[in-house]
């Protein structure tokens, strides 16, 4: 048998488009300038900077201004977390999040908590994944600076009200963030219309570089500056511009926006065929998040009585690469804090698989994957304690 | 005439060489995974991100565990500046600097300074720009807790007493970093002797890519993590790796080593023919900075009676980038820091040309320059009011 290499992992990153690296090559070999250069060197890049720059705030319907490059969504998030707690300290020091958010959010927040004297409120979510409005304005105190809600989850693709949370927000003159790292490039936003004053983004989702991402600032939204040094975008984010891969940035925004809705049709298309194919042959599985609030390309499945771990390695040997949670947490061993707070049983948790459909997915890729899956499933229940338990608690039950 | 274009501004940034760019490209493309997978993308990703940090790690004689992969030189200095002030401020608040240290440097602490309770001592520099140790020794109290100063500077070329710093730093107990972004990969550099704690680097001024850096650590520094999230790089930067850019800055580290003495040769032929050219053709001129104690591509000429801008505009006509300070502040109409540092009077600091050299630059681009350098400076000068004084009060005296 050939060997078939089929990745299904797009939500740990894409790779990147073929158009995309062909606009990024120039930039790394003649014009390879420094953007902040005075001379024609200079010119090429910033040109090009400034392209970039408009592009993606297309994506989301910002203005270029109000969009500032950083290396990526991880340092979006702690960007706009710490810059605004550190600029607001003086008027409270409560900052509201939820439990499922990225650790590129609960970290920062777990960091001012533990180290700068900061509160925080982790919000519960429902058995979807989605924050209670009801409880997000109960938590709400007068020392509260910030809101920070995710747009939708990296591990079970819920997407929050973030409209309804942004008004709430904007009620109580609150700093509304909102981690957008898996959302901005797979679904449709307005920022403007939405009326959220920080977002983070980030290339390599959708198909761009790694190692370059971008925050949206809502003009007139305070906050410190996070990597300080020379003059680089207007002043708030220092270092050398990453000119190639911001190139390559908004050529996949610019990708993205041209293919939103194809993009979000066939591969919504494609999960369904998954999450049929899987519910039909697969007994004793659930698929965990919302199925009307989701991600056009995530696909979460738990599956009773085995162990995340095995599935991967199986599905390894099978060619196919999936995941068990976030990439940025695998080789712990702890379950998923997202699965967790959906109210999942410890071995529930333990046992979900992660497959996560991109533009390069296929009607053959799912076939295979719903062919082979049952029988990895099958081999590891096999293996279980918990599932022989089972089989002969229902075999009694028969008698 | 055909266009000439002679790239004199290696110091602001470099292009990336054929041999890296052809070493990153397969990671764009074809191993595009996420490092921390746990599939086979992923540990094609996770092999190609040990061996670079290997590579980095010879090339300044670092263990590999003590590299730590950042988004360029400015992240690393933040980092090295915040994390150690917030993890020692319970044992003092005062850190020694220089005056002229990049922006990359000076902005964290003056940030630390205005915003978080911290006090800097900014070291004077003589008429090299070099730190007087016995000004560093008297400057140190019981509270100080960090000393930062740069290894070689980005527009003067000046390479400081490391070894000696570091001496006065670990008699003290007290941490001490270098921002290496100029040095690591231009000149010699091996921490295990010269005893420093942190080190910071950058890659694209070594024709590596832009957008990737590293922080050396010593084993058992204690600093803070700077960005939060994921447990990428041991749990203390985190983001998804950029493997593209590292790979392509591995390579251009592992270059640099090899390449090591016949760049230093190289450069330093060149620069020397270049000043001494200059200096022949052109009075009233002055070289900035060290003779002895500079980088080997540096050359920062103060020339009198003129303005830089103008030097610039009419080389960049020529076909020639240079530039007349640092990258991150051009734009800016404040004459540079460094040269206010080392005395110079305003006139000169505003008349002041970096040309820096690099592995691409040739004989005849250096001959190319001292045959149109001169013309231009006189057409400058013809156009000076203080030019015109000086000659009326040179023709009375003559008289
Ligand atoms: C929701 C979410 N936030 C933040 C991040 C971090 O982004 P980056 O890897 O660009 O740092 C990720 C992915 O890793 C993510 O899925
Ligand atoms: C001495 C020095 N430090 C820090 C930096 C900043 O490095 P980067 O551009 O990689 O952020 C530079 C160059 O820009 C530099 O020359």
């Amino acid at each position: 048998m050939e060997k078939r290499r089929i990745y299904m992992d797009y939500s740990a990153t894409t790779p990147v488009k073929k158009e995309v690296v062909e606009t990024m090559m120039p930039y790394l070999t003649d014009y390879f300038g420094n953007a902040s250069s005075f001379h024609s060197f200079g010119r090429e890049a910033k040109e090009a900077l400034d392209k970039s720059r408009s592009q993606v705030a297309s994506l989301i319907n910002a203005n270029p201004n109000e969009i500032y490059f950083t290396a990526g969504g991880t340092e979006s998030d702690n960007w706009a977390i710490e810059g605004v707690a550190f600029a607001h300290k003086n008027k409270g020091n409560h900052i509201i999040t939820s439990k499922i958010e990225h650790h590129g959010v609960l970290h920062p927040c777990e960091y001012l908590e533990k180290h700068h004297g900061f509160e925080v409120t982790y919000l519960d979510v429902d058995s979807e994944g989605r924050v209670d409005l009801e409880q997000l304005k109960k938590s709400i105190k007068d020392t509260t600076i910030l809101i920070t809600i995710m747009f939708a989850n990296n591990e079970i693709g819920t997407i929050q009200p973030i409209k309804e949370i942004a008004e709430i927000a904007k009620e109580h003159k609150i700093i509304f963030h909102t981690d957008a790292v898996q959302a901005a490039g797979n679904i449709n936003i307005d920022v403007k219309d939405l009326g959220v004053d920080l977002m983070s983004m980030s290339s390599h989702k959708i198909y761009g570089p790694k190692g370059i991402g971008a925050l949206y600032i809502k003009r007139g939204t305070k906050l410190h500056t996070f990597v300080h040094g020379g003059a680089q975008e207007r002043k708030r984010r220092a270092g050398t511009e990453n000119i190639p891969a911001i190139v390559g940035y908004g050529k996949a925004a610019e990708m993205a926006k041209a293919n939103m809705d194809n993009h979000i049709e066939t591969l919504t298309k494609l999960r369904t065929k998954l999450i049929d194919g899987i519910l039909e042959r697969i007994p004793h599985t659930r698929v965990n998040g919302s199925l009307t609030h989701r991600l056009p390309g995530n696909v979460n499945f738990g599956f009773e009585f085995i162990e995340g771990e095995g599935i991967l390695l199986l599905l390894d040997m099978l060619g196919i690469a999936a995941s068990s949670g976030s990439a940025c947490t695998s080789g712990s061993l702890d379950p998923s804090h997202v699965l967790m707070a959906i109210g999942l049983p410890h071995e529930l948790a333990h046992g979900s698989l992660r497959l996560s459909i991109g533009d390069f997915t296929t009607e053959e890729d799912i076939d295979y994957i719903i062919d082979n899956l049952p029988r990895v499933i099958e081999r590891l229940r096999s293996m279980s304690p918990l599932y022989e338990t089972y089989v002969r608690e229902q075999g009694q039950l028969n008698k």
